[in-house]
């Protein structure tokens, strides 16, 4: 078991699945993977087109350097990859050459490389040691950590998948001055949100650093990402199933989903659907704390913080179109509800969420309208 | 945790994974369920076109009966049916309809739809409870025990896959009634492993009570598979992950997957290959414990007795055409080798099984030969 280190989160699961985040650079991959006792020399690296033009050769000249034998596959970026025909093809590389049980599987990327390689980990030969080096904000701050790995179908996202924990996962942040604003603004959703569900004080830095984490000020962009990511590997500690507090983790989903299925996936980014919708479960919060729906255009004023937070997130793309019966017609197909039942994620305050299962349909459609009458396009402002 | 009785084997394993393989007929599926705190009336049953035809109507039945919903699905009875193409149906159909995480998968069948529908398991939305109802011998005493599920890949049987653990397991004996001779024998030659690797009062059993044990006497069936299931239990209680003692359940298999390989799959059955592999490992066995390689046409005293139960299970295929050399390249590719070593079982004495990873080139050629003198196609004797 790994000791945890200032360069270092412990993801504290039973023993056999509890492993490191190591905030290093992802040259230092070689020793890392020594240190965590890979012994053959056969690695698989998965990434995609436009990580791979910026990080994949630096990666594999340092693993041949150090006498390792990565074999590297490309799939094209976004989340079209996570298909059974892109998965498909993964299976019929792993296996032209052959591998045993001590193969590694290397997952360079974001969300949708982690989770494609994480689930030909978790599925060739009943299970292959896992490496994620997430590069993009969301997977280092929320995908990476914790397991989830799979792909989509037809009937929806993520549909089919297993969990599959890494045995580490090597976050070099020095990699997001490459990555567009957009998805940077993506992962800065998961952010506040990580915040606004567990820690306060987290919150209270994030408002105050506001205009550094958007410039990507390189100290404050480390800082940030290491809070977020040990707020992850703490809630993933305590319910690695998702039976419970884990749960937690979906603030803002239950609308977000919604957002993105309505409008069609890609229109938002994941992290964009989120930030609106967690707009809207700060409503839904406001008219629960009240017992009675609050008005379409106010707050409690114990949430007008975290809101105007949240706007400072840009939103590349519109809801005007929609309406709100479309999008609650949306939210009955996450895959999250038992039975007939909608789940939603409220705070008691900030840093302080909790799940229910009922919610009156007039506050329901009240956080709707609040949600939708501030979604307003724009750029990154500080 | 279920207490154990004398209808019922706990597979004694970490809280959570743990679970009964309870003995009753298959239309107790319906109280079974509901004891394990199974809520959602939503089914998914899988089985194959010949188990179907016997037993499908009277298990929906049961279960409609009392208020369950089932919706099923039937494929295409044989190994062919482990392939992604059969499993993207599955997919399809399951998610045709709202599922939920509570919706449950039961595999009706022997260890093909054991295999395929518990991988379906394993995968829907990172995993569904599953219920096994074994309806081959080689299932009751073997594959429904231990949670390995998967579907084969063109290079290979048993390539994509995980673990993934059911939440009980329904063994009918009465079913085997209808079960062919030919896998019935093929269950048998999984039987004796059970025995020679693990229990000599077992072994000792089957010697004496054989006779019935081929003529499907019911009370000595029922005693028979019980045995051997509760063999499989405690060693896959004590290994989940085959990391250690679980790999003795490969007594026979190394040379046995050459066998499959080397014929073309299908030929011989998986128990008919198991059986000729154990013969060789037989030999194999007694020149590693003389410390020079034995006479082609000899075995030590000491498992000679073990020689003359696997003789009497009848293999319906030849290995005529094959030489040495081919069976021996066949062997690595196994894919339970590490790096370019093979691994092999071999006994001690009856009930006592061990690894080893280093064999000498003329043992291995004299096992084969041995075991290629004594194929003999055959019926099932008494």
């Amino acid at each position: 078991m790994p000791k945890p280190t200032s360069q270092q989160i412990v993801v504290d699961l039973p023993p056999g699945r509890n492993y490191a985040i190591h905030f290093d650079r992802l040259v230092e991959a070689p020793g890392l993977l020594a240190s965590a006792g890979v012994q053959s020399g056969q690695l698989l690296v998965v990434a995609d087109d436009n990580v791979a033009r910026h990080y994949l050769h630096a990666l594999t000249a340092s693993l041949e350097t150090n006498g390792w034998a990565p074999r590297t596959h490309v799939v094209p970026p976004g989340e079209a990859s996570k298909s059974t025909a892109v998965l498909g093809r993964l299976y019929d590389w792993a296996l032209q050459a052959p591998i045993d049980r001590s193969t590694s599987v290397i997952a360079l990327g974001g969300g949708v490389v982690g989770d494609l390689a994480g689930y030909l980990a978790a599925t060739l030969l009943r299970g292959l040691p896992l490496f994620h080096i997430p590069t993009s904000l969301v997977a280092q701050v929320d995908s990476s950590i914790g397991g989830k790995t799979g792909i989509n179908h037809s009937a929806g996202k993520n549909l089919i998948g297993a969990f599959h924990q890494p045995r580490f996962v090597l976050t070099d942040v020095s990699v997001l001055a490459t990555l567009p604003d957009r998805e940077y603004a993506s992962g800065l959703a998961e952010v506040v949100k990580h915040a606004l569900i567990a820690d306060a004080g987290f919150f209270n830095w994030l408002e105050t650093r506001w205009a550094d984490v958007v410039q990507k000020d390189e100290s404050v962009v480390a800082e940030m990402v290491f809070r977020a990511a040990s707020i992850k590997a703490g809630i993933v500690a305590e319910d690695e199933r998702e039976s419970g507090r884990r749960r937690l983790l979906n603030f803002g989903h239950t609308f977000g989903h919604a957002i993105e299925l309505a409008t069609g996936y890609g229109t938002f980014t994941h992290g964009e659907a989120v930030a609106v919708g967690m707009r809207a479960a700060l409503h839904l919060s406001s008219s629960l704390q009240s017992g009675k729906t609050v008005h379409e255009r106010m707050l409690l004023p114990a949430f007008t913080r975290a809101d105007a937070l949240l706007s400072r997130i840009p939103i590349s793309a519109s809801l005007d179109g929609l309406s709100i019966e479309e999008l609650i017609a949306a939210m009955a197909t996450d895959k999250k509800r038992t039975e007939a039942n909608l789940r939603f994620v409220v705070l008691n305050a900030v840093g302080k969420a909790k799940v229910v299962d009922v919610v009156p349909r007039g506050a329901l459609e009240a956080a709707w309208k609040y949600a939708m009458g501030n979604v307003q396009p724009g750029s990154m402002t500080t």
